[in-house]
């Protein structure tokens, strides 16, 4: 089968947001083992809409649309839709009530926009919206120029939460039953390994590979590897992912922290809860990142007791019992500054864990000796204390806060696995 | 002048990278007053990129595409749109020379492949590479259907790195002359009213207008209103937009965080720094994503002092001095328990500002009478004692945390600005 990704929304030709639903959905459709031919973005018009939509149909049998089901004037993707299909709005009672039970638990007034929510395609499939109050559908009709054959189009709403989540819980179970192949997937995580030396190394069993398919990718300061398998069962595209793995891991088995493309914050949050052991952190140059990220998991609170931000030095002292002669003589940025935050966090709370970081984030504070991208990461655990240094030459204040962040995850994996 | 951006390359529609150059031309076009009508992605195939060039000048003046300029098998944009525009390819003796140069400097060998990258359209415009070493080029032809008219189409290459300079130094310029109208806007980012709110009581000036258009999005938990003229001089924008933001101001200006687009994470941390306001946080929650969104504003380090994520009961004992007794009586999700954590922190830091939060973030551990997405966020600031309790019956954590955030700033805002 094949797709258009269709998004729609002025903003999105305006440059005002990233369209992040677009990559998210072509790495999720070719996951299902539909081709994705074409990525089209239009305005809130609807002649342009109609148009892009046949445009799709010319050579694909499914479009997918994120946005415009809004409830304001500017949002005509669901007439525009039915327009093209072949059908006419209708009220959708049960949704009209689920959109009610939702106002009424924000005690928010139902307006005659929200009402306009539950008008919906007649005959079309509903995707329920647990994540907002505009509902997503599907709706097919026959091929013009063959009648044998259907065509279908998905609409979604376009905030990238909502989005998601539909498309998750329920577009693509629905994707699933239309693709006619089985597509088995894994997506390998890695901490450590750069792009092209994965590519490098993998490189024997990447060559001439056609089924499985082993693919790397680079994402903000980690890497993955997709293999995937497209077979006429399930069954057998398992098994040819297995083995691929298999091969890879023996490869770059000590790079990898989880095999089906989770968070690294989220894998060491599940670690910690199923070995029962508390956590808490000292922070100085990602400012509460790793905090964030690591209480982004729910039920963590059972792990996690605190983390404290000690920006400036006085905080370290303070709140950490860094010594001062410690920050006299080495810097705040200093491995032994590091170890001391690290040994301070886990006295103060008493946790398994104590672990820390401190360095240069920039773009500017950097010296010759100690340059923009300075990092160390302080550990301590079970009577163990270890310092990482890392020191990349990179003046993205963001992407070395982000590196930094996944080095303390990578370090607690490394340990406590 | 209405354009198309079209990006070629397949790893797109794999989804294995995020399309940053479409975002970046949007806004640049829109900037130089190109209405962006159409975002399309092909693969690199000629058929279907032949056929989406025809497409956008249906009703485009001009077409700006990036990728498939590189010199391996899959780049075939060059050719494809010599096919289309009527033209040829032909060595530009120049170019082989600036890319041996290149080459050499990198003491690197010249393949067959580099010096494929010379051949050009015989009467194209070229814009060097400076940063690699496919140059890009712009071509025009006479339009089909109204010969009195011209269609132009700019092709530069997909690395970020390489468009985003290209276009700046070298098809901006080129642009500029071409463009007939000056556009200006204003993105005013409002927090603490909805999307159907805000366009309900902007109706009277969203109503009926052209010029300035007037527009409300939803992200993320704050909204925005976009007001953008387009008239033959940038003075006369930029009057029409004054006068509208004016108006708009004195319906919503309270809710007004800025005019420019702006985080109220940047917006916040720029006030303190200009005000010359410590600050420090007590976070449970939210889990540090307060004091991580504020420390990505590079200088705060002389604002921020510290925070302290006390996740756990004790941990709000320990490091802020909140009483046994309150957490007993009113639980760590109180107003009381917030204010104990804002004076704590403020106490422990020497502050100017202390903050704290403390809720249910979710999905699980709400009660009937605390139900998932409570929230208390304390405030204490030059003897004034706030808190602002938020209840919002959504179950989804992130975005609960998310909002939990954003209105720590608002409090913030609200009572230094």
């Amino acid at each position: 089968m094949r797709a258009t990704i269709l998004s729609v929304g002025t903003e999105l030709l305006f440059g005002q947001i990233t369209n992040t639903n677009t990559v998210y959905l072509s790495r999720k459709l070719n996951a299902v083992g539909i081709d994705v031919m074409y990525h089209f973005t239009v305005g809130d018009n609807p002649e342009r809409l109609a148009d892009m939509i046949e445009r799709s149909f010319k050579d694909c049998d499914i479009v997918i649309t994120t946005g415009g089901l809004g409830p304001t004037q500017d949002d005509m993707t669901k007439e525009t839709v039915c327009h093209v299909m072949g059908d006419s709005l209708v009220m959708h009672d049960d949704i009209l009530d689920s959109i009610k039970k939702r106002m009424s638990a924000y005690k928010a007034v139902m307006t005659e926009n929200n009402i306009k929510q539950a008008l919906l395609p007649s005959r079309c499939m509903v995707f329920a919206n647990d994540f907002g109050t505009a509902p997503g559908f599907a709706l097919d009709r026959r091929n013009p120029h063959n009648p044998e054959k259907k065509q279908w189009i998905a609409c979604m709403p376009g905030p990238p939460n909502e989005a998601t989540r539909m498309f998750e819980g329920k577009v693509q179970p629905w994707l699933e039953e239309l693709a006619e192949d089985s597509l088995v997937y894994k997506e390998i995580m890695t901490f450590g390994i750069g792009e092209s030396d994965l590519e490098t190394v993998l490189l024997p069993v990447i060559n001439g590979q056609t089924d499985p398919t082993v693919a790397t990718y680079a994402k903000d300061g980690h890497t993955s590897v997709r293999v995937a398998s497209k077979r006429s069962t399930k069954h057998e595209a398992e098994a040819a992912v297995t083995e691929m793995v298999g091969k890879i891991d023996k490869i770059i088995g000590q790079y990898i922290y989880s095999y089906e493309g989770e968070e690294y914050s989220n894998v060491v949050a599940s670690l910690l809860m199923k070995k029962g052991l508390s956590i808490s952190c000292a922070e100085s140059c990602t400012g509460g990142m790793f905090a964030a990220a690591l209480t982004d998991t729910p039920g963590i609170s059972d792990c996690f007791d605190r983390g404290i931000v000690t920006y400036s030095n006085r905080a370290k002292i303070e709140e950490l019992g860094v010594k001062p002669e410690t920050l006299n003589l080495y810097g705040a940025v200093s491995e032994e500054t590091a170890i001391e935050m690290a040994e301070g966090i886990k006295n103060v709370s008493g946790s398994d864990i104590g672990i820390s970081v401190t360095g240069i984030a920039g773009p500017d504070g950097g010296t010759e000796e100690k340059p923009v991208g300075l990092v160390y990461i302080g550990f301590v655990y079970n009577g163990k204390v270890e310092c990482r240094k890392i020191s990349r030459n990179i003046k993205d204040r963001a992407r070395n806060r982000k590196y930094a962040m996944l080095s303390m995850f990578d370090m607690i994996y490394k340990n406590i696995y």
